[in-house]
């Protein structure tokens, strides 16, 4: 099927604006054939040159967890000491992630070595690489939340540090530290906006040359 | 609404599998609503801390689109010197570009050094605002394949001379030129693919720790 309903293109805009950053999950666990079918739309992902570049570790073990969430907690306080006034008092009663509680936690990479691909598109561009993992990570995201589950994108984080604790490749880069479960609620309206830490424009200028 | 059908699941997955990267487009003009409804798309994108870095730049002029194509043709020619045999005879037989032909070409860059959200987010990983842009561009190209319309990533550029041919501040990083029109044909398989430059893997493995 390469035409799309009038349903489709409403139903997307739809998930759009419901899809939200969720700090605040449920415990209940997720399913794993659920999970599947979110994981499953990395196989349909743009990529750079066809070099499919990312790598996903999934956190059970409890060391694993421990040790992003103290990664969290370390840069959270270095990124804390960067405010002052009122900034930093708003910034301290943020929850900016729900790593205590929810059920799914994945870390993902970009190989930047790989040989997939065999470079092409990747020459002058190399980083198009790890933008090749975010796009994967958008396309989850999505369809996670048209399952009704919520994703989290954690980025406060030393990203060598917790690549050296996962005990991965010195080649992958960590791109996303993704929480995924059940919210706890479901909004249209971003957290960060809700709790006045900064408004979304309502509209996107373009320039024209 | 915060509930999806399962139709939508569906038709979600639909749209990512016939998504393409499309470098072949038809002459004829894309209406003007049907690219505001795609661009609109940004306004739902997440970014880190709310930052919203996305700068959207659209060539119309003769002088704009012949800077950028010169752009790619240098840097394609250098990407083909480093091929040798076999892969760059492929390589110098693929068409890696719409711009020749695209009606609608915009370049999107990062502001790296926006105000909006007040670097939240983006302390240990700066590189959060690209992938932000990123994001947004991947939202908006499943949004315009929604309408049927084609959009091809040109990632063979020297990103900094690009800026500054097109005159942007130098703050301003690219993360895409995109090519947008309406396709000469729907594909639901890599052009990259069909032509024997690279496969896609059938399944994602996730390690676990």
């Amino acid at each position: 099927m390469s035409q799309f309903s009038s349903e489709l293109q409403t139903g997307l805009l739809d998930l759009m604006r419901w899809r939200r950053d969720v700090r605040r999950f449920r415990s209940d666990p997720v399913d794993e054939a659920v999970l599947q079918a979110c994981l499953d739309s990395f196989l349909s992902a743009p990529s750079v040159g066809l070099s499919e570049p990312w790598r996903v570790l999934r956190l059970e073990g409890d060391a694993a967890r421990a040790s992003a969430l103290e990664n969290f907690t370390s840069a959270n306080a270095n990124a804390l000491a960067g405010y002052a006034g009122e900034k930093a008092a708003l910034y301290s009663q943020l929850k900016l992630t729900g790593m205590q509680e929810a059920p799914v936690q994945l870390a993902v990479f970009c190989d930047e070595e790989t040989e997939k691909g065999a470079g092409l598109g990747a020459g002058s561009m190399p980083e198009t690489r790890r933008y090749s993992v975010v796009a994967a990570i958008t396309q989850f995201w999505l369809v996670a939340r048209a399952h009704g589950l919520g994703v989290g994108w954690v980025s406060i984080l030393d990203p060598d540090k917790l690549g050296r604790d996962l005990d991965v490749s010195p080649d992958w880069r960590l791109v996303a530290y993704l929480c995924i479960g059940w919210p706890e609620a479901d909004s249209d309206t971003p957290e960060l906006e809700r709790a006045g830490w900064e408004d979304r424009r309502g509209h996107l200028p373009v320039i024209t040359r």
